[in-house]
């Protein structure tokens, strides 16, 4: 079905029609000049994502309902990382010709299963024709209590440092992705076989945001001093929070999580695997930091791996090597400005 | 300068180090995974918008300036809409290799002087790389409180429509620089005399929002039942009203408020004046409903006019011309969807 039979109007109806509201802090969704909510007991957090077709994605080989949820959960993950809950999101949405009304449903139906299982409530949008490709703007709302909101400039001297799940797997997809795309340039049905490395697909193609992680952290007593979203890869989010917070850092190579599929790609690729899990991105995980003496405590949470300490800003911001040689560490982190200008 | 001598996280530093918060309800700005945000006091509108260059926007005859500040201004009108105030904006731009950072500052300040009229805080945003042209999302978080937000869907019938400043001029704009940009087609110095059109340039590429109506309405204790703004169109914004309260109306041709500009151009251009102020679209005005009791109390304020009146569903909506025929409303409002693919 074409878009312009429905236009405009119709096409959000159509789209949005199932949208259901799940939050109480949702007085008004879609069908207004603006969403209403009611963010009264607790402090609001906001944030904003733009994902833009040949930058952020690649349609030859994401499926628009991955990329619904993926834009969805991206943002959710900057929520988490401040400790909150997302709660809200709006999105914005140019679309080119060569889309069809089906296509745009599989996009929606993405989107709203990453709200669903995360608990959010789609609230509006503006859906507008581009010239070229599709164009992505989303900004999602969440909630926390003040006093529980974690920035990323209170690390202090003596923290431990410590990062969720594994990383470099989404990096590594997405070189596996780009091969098989150039090993089938040309053909029309892209069906390359990915026996073995499904996970590895998964970390790029439809990423979660690690709501568990803040669940386990505040059922354990835990309260972070700084903590970020590992989106353009460990390195460049550790220099924020270090150069946010004043102080240095000292991680440990052998302790950087990294999953057997990634190890093995790395291998096959001939790629340096450390590489790609410092700077790789696109992880989503958390990286956060904990008092020292939080540390027996931390101990019990398996979610989450220990991988090195805050430390004075005199001693750098190092990566100890295997053989014990330090590396300063260095944002080559996923960078869209770079990428297409250089 | 080229973008890439700053990267992502140095040209956002570099665009953004002059914002300075003004509002309370900011408590953390730019500069961590989300903005903080306190609506404990009051509701919290959120809108979103999306331009793209070469629908929304030509950059033939739009200064970035103008388009920073236009950006802006009609998220703002949104939040009005709702009889609330603006209080904060996120900004995400999608930027193609063509661009400088000079011509990021030219935007950024259109932005940051938009902000700066209507206390407005810029709280955050994403900076990325796109493969063609510019690309600009919005969101604007205001304030409203509850039992003052106004819906489109509480029209009733005997209400009568009012509606502010002037309609159509903006259409104008766009239509007397096309023409302009004809003419003047490949030379390189863009520079027609437009003296005695100041103000439909003005209308199209500068627009404000109606902060001084909502101002005033309260002021005088008047609470409208519905309220949209006019961005595609007279025609389209009232059908929208009706639909959504499940009413009909009746608007006079010679009520409509058209500048002398706006008419002058018209007959140049040889455009159905009533048509133009009907469907032009972007005027940013606010159109709205009040109970018939206020009719003495609205013929004090200056800055709307009264166009027509609420009637019951079965009436229809329509408008009653010059001669006394009665011509059905039709949303012909400016669609950007149906634009592109007709």
């Amino acid at each position: 079905m074409e878009i312009s039979s429905l236009g405009e109007f119709g096409l959000i109806k159509h789209l949005t029609e199932k949208t259901t509201i799940k939050n109480s802090s949702t007085l008004k969704g879609i069908g207004d000049d603006a969403a209403v909510l009611s963010y009264k007991d607790k402090e609001a957090l906001v944030t904003t994502d733009i994902l833009l077709e040949g930058i952020h994605f690649d349609l030859t080989y994401v499926p628009l309902k991955h990329l619904g949820y993926k834009s969805a959960v991206v943002n959710f993950s900057d929520i988490y990382a401040m400790n909150g809950q997302p709660r809200q999101i709006t999105v914005a949405l140019g679309i080119s010709k060569r889309f069809s009304v089906e296509d745009l449903e599989d996009f929606y139906a993405g989107l709203q299963l990453a709200c669903e299982i995360y608990g959010v409530d789609l609230v509006g949008g503006d859906t507008s024709a581009s010239l070229t490709g599709l164009c992505i703007g989303i900004t999602c709302i969440g909630e926390a209590s003040g006093d529980r909101i974690v920035y990323r400039n209170k690390a202090k001297n003596t923290d431990l440092i410590y990062v969720s799940g594994d990383l470099g797997a989404a990096y590594m997809g997405l070189q596996l992705l780009e091969r098989e795309k150039a090993v089938f340039a040309g053909e029309k049905d892209f069906t390359p076989d990915f026996a073995g490395k499904e996970y590895l697909l998964e970390r790029q193609l439809k990423p979660e945001a690690r709501k568990d992680v803040v669940h386990i952290l505040e059922e354990n007593g835990i309260l972070p001093t700084s903590m970020i979203d590992v989106s353009d890869g460990l390195s460049s989010e550790l220099l924020h929070i270090c150069t946010e917070s004043g102080v240095g850092c000292r991680i440990y190579e052998e302790r950087i999580p990294i999953d057997y599929q990634t190890a093995l790609m790395a291998e096959q690729f001939n790629m340096n695997l450390t590489t790609a899990a410092l700077n790789g991105g696109e992880d989503y995980e958390l990286l956060f930091t904990v008092p020292l003496s939080l540390h027996e405590k931390m101990e019990r949470i398996d979610a989450v791996k220990l991988i090195g300490n805050i430390c004075d800003a005199a001693e750098g911001t190092n990566l100890i090597a295997r053989d014990g040689t330090e590396i300063a560490l260095v944002a080559q982190g996923w960078n869209s400005l770079e990428r297409t200008n250089s």
